[in-house]
């Protein structure tokens, strides 16, 4: 795509106020001229005159020449900045007062406040990244926990640009190779071997579906691994979920479920994220209620990865305990199902678990490490393996089913026989959907729509 | 005093987490070496041969070797930086995961976590600032008023730190004087005229007071300018309110107030924090509220500067009136008195106002600028001269009024006749009271405490 520069200097907050530092950006073709006319350096060169990649010390002036805070002045030039373009980048003293003073001398003497992700719209603009590579951007801030990070990362430096290039090339082979037909189409000949069209066809649907099966894990990895936490009440259900939750209470948040009958809560468990589903627990006190109970907890591991079934294993099995076992067995093909033995410490020796067992005690913290690994270890996630691509983002998930679907159509043609001009539009067709991830075809409006999940100053 | 320093190297995230950018500061012998172990350059010289005041792009590695983040490290070398050590910012993603993760990289491989405001006790260890100065750092972070962003700026600036060594000098050059006499004794001679010196320690003590008399002021400016809004229940008090309130939603806080019956709200208006404390209202129901309500309205009256005293202008005059009126006369001496005549839309022509009255609409918005006007001249706030000299800080305060108590012992002593040896004794504990706000002669445990109300990073 043609790169496309902005005419008009941006500026913003770029962290939260109420820390030691907080930092000014401004970006554009004026960036350094406008900076110039608030800050004055304590010593040495004029702003204009500072080479780039420095860093000047100087005073913020407010309008009567009254000093407004001392600050450090850093000076990209284009196009060796974020955005590609002419930037300063102000740090000043962590005040609210002081940073939304400076934002209004900067956008009085020219700046217009940015939009939400402007700077990096900008670096893509002017080709500094493609837009899966922007949108990557915005995972990486909101990333919490390692896996997610690394996804964020990877995609950034363009593990997932680069599958989609090869896959794309391949894409463009089989069109060429069709297309080579259309131009000698009177002369009546096959010059691509339909054969060998259906192999590479074949590869790259391969590819194509792998690459949305993935966007399972890419959800798990970002939103957290869905854990059901179902059993009766009284077998420690709370016990057990505020152990895990307290794993890393810095990074746990709640969310209120949308029944009134379920919480979920976060938590990073060996750098991943689990989503903690927990259920009213199932009552005993008569049939209507307990019918009920189990209803609504199959409802929620309907929509788990992972199951956590606990149990009380002090107290004799019951009917009911059957009853729910086999009732469970239709939904778990998918899933895994752990079984937790809770208060285990009230037996008189904690048996040992196997693959699918575990015995523990919530109160008495007996086995949780275990319980925890065994959690790590069945999360769908991708193993920690920075070339395996997956996708992360519902925008590319789509495009690649569409894509998907072309190049099944054009499978299906292969097969049938359909003339190569026909075939060469769903390929194109596909070519289309894996270019929009990229940006190269993509929308002012989509566009501003990716952006605006951005934050402020990003 | 004798500059210190430190020979650990301490680091600490500088920003909160939820921006576009989060800056981690390192600063200590060992800052530039201790990142190079996790930072590397995406291209030419390593970290410690770039210039000093540079801004390096690079990968941050954790200890896999995997990339963390793309980051700007900005090199400072002793002792041109913050805190006159080798320091080193580096300028990640705004992801709390990924500044956690490089705090905790940059911890394993040596460094320090920093604790509160301990970048700036470096700085005035290094001698790159005196007590005051760097107390006026975390003033500036919490300022929320231009007026009080002014008296930081001020402070950080050194201006009152020049008041300070100037009545020092007087001091010393008083103390001499009495000191040449005691190298005298046996000679009976009085060598300092005592009158003069009477004349050099008056001064002194004017400036003392003067000092001291202002921290009523700086305390109206940091902590806002009390107002109290009195009046009965239905003359539009809460209305008034939220139009003084709604001036600048972004600055407004709440607390809630001492008692249940009143609510503190500051807000910022021609750049100066008022404190607006609203009373429940003067109920007319029965004689016993009545009073309980005067009462409860009088103990909020007397703790602020400002009253507002509104009435519905639109009812007659009644006798309950003229009875509060009559009884906060006694209070109001020392305070400025705004009788606010609401409702004014309600008559046929809004009355001009005075002084003291004022004619207004809430509802209507009717001179409510006019109003605003009123409260910053009311306003017991230092005229915008940066030369005039504020104490807002409680420990400078006390130290202030320590050394007046012995100007004024010394003044007596003059008067009385006291030996030169007994009066050199109050004059030099004076001295050591003005010094103890420099720095110069305080303690570890005061140190700790007063960089202890910094925030982390600073």
């Amino acid at each position: 795509m043609q790169h496309q520069t902005a005419n008009d200097t941006i500026c913003a907050i770029a962290t939260p106020s109420g820390g030691a530092l907080s930092v000014i950006r401004i970006s554009g073709p004026e960036a350094i001229s406008i900076v110039q006319t608030v800050f004055r350096p304590i010593s040495g060169r004029a702003l204009a005159e500072q080479p780039p990649y420095s860093v000047c010390l100087g005073h913020l002036l407010d309008d009567n020449g009254e000093i407004l805070d001392e600050t450090l002045a850093t000076v990209f030039r284009a196009p060796h900045s974020y955005t590609g373009e002419e930037s300063v980048e102000l740090s000043c003293h962590g005040s609210q007062f002081i940073s939304q003073q400076a934002a209004a001398l900067l956008i009085m003497h020219g700046c217009r406040q940015a939009g939400p992700g402007e700077f990096t719209q900008r670096a893509f603009m002017a080709g500094k990244m493609d837009l899966s590579q922007a949108e990557a951007v915005a995972d990486l801030i909101s990333s919490t926990s390692a896996a997610s990070h690394r996804l964020a990362i990877n995609q950034m430096k363009g593990g997932f640009s680069r599958k989609l290039d090869e896959l794309r090339s391949q894409l463009i082979n089989l069109t060429s190779l069709l297309e080579l037909e259309l131009d000698f189409s009177e002369e009546d000949v096959q010059f691509a071997d339909r054969e060998q069209l259906r192999l590479i066809a074949e590869d790259i649907e391969a590819t194509l579906s792998r690459l949305a099966a993935s966007f399972k894990s890419g959800e798990a990895i970002r939103k957290g691994v869905p854990v059901a936490i179902i059993g009766r009440t009284n077998t420690g259900k709370s016990t057990l979920l505020n152990l895990l939750l307290n794993d890393d209470r810095a990074l746990v948040s709640s969310i209120q479920g949308t029944t009134r009958d379920s919480i979920e809560d976060t938590s990073v468990i060996g750098g991943i994220l689990f989503r903690f589903i927990d259920t009213a627990g199932i009552r005993q006190s008569d049939d209507t209620v307990e019918r009920m109970g189990i209803e609504r907890s199959f409802q929620i591991a309907e929509k788990a990865d992972i199951i956590l079934l606990v149990t009380d294993c002090s107290q004799p099995e019951t009917e009911n305990d059957t009853e729910l076992d086999n009732m469970l067995k239709p939904i778990i093909q998918s899933k895994t199902l752990i079984r937790v033995h809770n208060k285990a410490d009230l037996t008189r020796t904690v048996p040992e678990g196997d693959k699918v067992n575990i015995y523990i005690s919530a109160k008495q913290e007996i086995n949780i490490d275990t319980l925890k690994l065994m959690l790590t270890k069945a999360a769908p996630i991708p193993p920690n393996d920075t070339d395996t691509v997956t996708v992360t983002n519902m925008r590319h998930y789509q495009a690649i089913l569409r894509a998907l679907d072309c190049i099944k159509r054009a499978l299906a043609g292969l097969s049938d026989g359909t003339p190569a001009d026909l075939l060469s539009q769903d390929t194109r067709e596909c070519i289309h959907h894996l270019s929009d991830i990229l940006g190269e075809v993509t929308t002012d409006q989509v566009l501003s729509t990716i952006f605006s999940r951005f934050c402020i100053g990003k």
